[in-house]
């Protein structure tokens, strides 16, 4: 049932390239999988990401759940029919965002209780819900649900906590197959940044046997050592032939790092949240367009790139746009953002492919590293 | 130096189709001009307004002089090259926007004394100046610098003003001529409600010889029939050969009747303003698309269209959009509703060269008219 592929691997790294198979269309690993939240990726219309070749995109449960309802979006034929995406989308199933905008929640056995974070109104939420909801929603792959504990975390918290979201994985896992659709389940690693609660974990997932598996309750505001130790610690007790998700991982060198480790899925809000407040990523890192150094720029974002925003407009325009409250701004950085996220992974699935991902990788942060000698504000921090 | 031919004229009423030739392609008329104030048409890039084949826009001189400056659009080449857009473009003077926009105003025989909306700044702007900012910004088709006055006018108001307006005509027709461009400069008849000084005014500007001549003051809240009457009492004085520019009419019927009073141009925020707080213009009407009665509806949001947002989106999905404040809403709004305006255009100007406009109207209006029984809103009552 799950087909996925290894294309390639790397000799010097635990690099790989692979093909994930979907109702939807194939992914090419190492993949970058844009948000679209509110079955939307914010500024973006289908045919934006469609010219910038994204092959998945990312929604969440809970946030339809809540708005419009999943019984407004399986009317329309699901997420795809509803967004008239018909390439392939990936559902969180909401467990992140209920810890994190959601208030008063309380963790019972059965599930979740929590206060809707647009009107208080409360829900509770079992695995079986949660699958059922998934399964409406119809992504061509569900995320298991599970509860996330804040950082940092006692090892007490996160061992009661983990314990918790293995027994709710089991029971997501039965829910599933009870059920079967064209839909890939994945199982969420917890642990904290407990080595020995990750591999338990990731062995009791592995245990269950799911189509894939993810890390998650990871970039989260750890040390980057820790996270990169984490990540070890359970890519190698998960199955080589299984696509493996780092959940919410932003920044780009990150992502190559993870990618040198063995990860073959992401996504973050980061690139297109920060572009719509003007700080964009690029081949030589950050650049904040709003600065004033940029009213006279008629170089475009990055002349490396040929995005529709890099073939068509300067720094000095798009500068323009963000200082009068134009749509097109947000729009037109997002649309670049993107394109650097999603060219990097293409850049590196071939550099795997061909042998050469680690001096990829070094010249790649040659370039990024040097960067246009940007300041970093502080409304750019944010993931 | 102007090349305006003009290719079919109805019999039965004085509605025309034409060709207006421009530095930056021709333009067929009767046409409708996007309008993008600020150097953008809000929320559309470049790529959709050529989807939609728009063939000019519309800027604004009293925007763009207070941001980004008439020198940094200079610098990138005019208009053209700052935004992107190599099809024509017509910049307003400024004169509207400064009466509805700036406060503090004074004007004096040689100028205007504004205050800035943005941050209160004080300048001083003759005829000549606006000149040399229109020539800077580098539009197509640039406009006279007149006076305003608000509605209602005394006749003695209104005579005031007009003959200020005329004497300024003559100075922006000599500033103009002194420093020949590839740009057309359009003379503006005001004299508000008042036929005996919309003749006067037209007969003036006649004999200054503009290559086209717009009608201002118009369609500020004066009734229906009283704007007919003024459009008449202009019409007749124009000559036969050069366009005719109805400065800011709307509502998609009004645009109708004005065609058959024999306008040429037309421009209007009214569908992109409207579009964007989710209120569309349709082949049946007004349709409010944030309504409860389109949460499951399916069907696009108008089944006569063809263009991107209703050949791929459904009411139920864009109301979605609008409900969860996403940028995407008021894009695929603002599409259809500049499709629905630019198709009405070609459609009539079919009819017109193939002898059955009359014909058409009474189409267009049996189905305008009875619209799909949608209630109007406050929200969508501005201009």
């Amino acid at each position: 049932m799950i087909d996925f592929r290894i294309i390639a691997e790397d000799q010097e790294t635990g690099a790989r390239a692979g093909e994930l198979v979907t109702p939807h269309g194939v992914i090419e690993t190492p993949v970058f999988m844009p948000v679209g939240t509110q079955a939307t990726v914010k500024t973006l219309a289908p045919s934006d990401l469609i010219e910038l070749d994204a092959r998945i995109i990312l929604s969440n449960a809970y946030h339809l759940f809540l708005r419009p309802g999943a019984d407004v979006v399986r009317e329309a034929g699901g997420l795809h029919g509803f967004m008239g995406w018909d390439r392939a989308i990936l559902t969180d199933s909401g467990g992140f965002q209920i810890f994190s905008l959601g208030h008063m929640n309380r963790v019972k056995e059965d599930g979740l209780e929590f206060k809707s974070h647009l009107d208080g109104l409360t829900f509770f939420m079992t695995p079986e819900d949660n699958m059922k909801l998934q399964r409406d929603l119809g992504a061509d792959i569900i995320m298991a649900f599970d509860e996330c504990v804040a950082y940092p975390a006692t090892h007490e918290q996160a061992k009661v906590s983990t314990e918790l979201t293995l027994r709710w994985a089991e029971r997501c896992r039965r829910a599933w197959s009870a059920d079967p659709r064209e839909q890939l389940l994945f199982g969420i690693v917890q642990g904290a940044t407990y080595a020995d609660l990750r591999d338990s974990c990731a062995r009791a997932l592995v245990e269950m046997d799911f189509p894939g598996y993810a890390i998650g309750g990871l970039a989260v505001g750890e040390p980057k050592p820790v996270m990169r130790e984490m990540i070890d610690a359970t890519i190698s007790l998960l199955p080589r032939e299984r696509p493996r998700y780092f959940m919410g991982q932003g920044f780009p060198e990150d992502i190559v790092g993870s990618v040198a480790q063995g990860v073959d899925m992401f996504d973050c809000v980061m690139p297109t949240r920060n572009a719509r407040k003007g700080s964009l990523f690029t081949s030589r890192g950050r650049l904040v367009v709003k600065n004033a150094k940029y009213a006279r720029d008629d170089r475009p974002i990055d002349p490396d790139c040929d995005c529709y925003a890099c073939r068509n407009f300067s720094r000095r325009y798009i500068r323009h746009l963000f200082r009068s409250d134009e749509a097109l701004g947000p729009r037109l950085a997002s649309i670049h953002s993107l394109a650097f996220y999603l060219n990097t992974m293409r850049e590196m699935r071939a550099a795997i492919i061909d042998g050469r991902f680690v001096a990829w990788r070094r010249e790649f942060h040659e370039k990024y590293d040097a960067g246009w000698g940007e300041t970093e504000t502080a409304e750019t921090g944010d993931a």
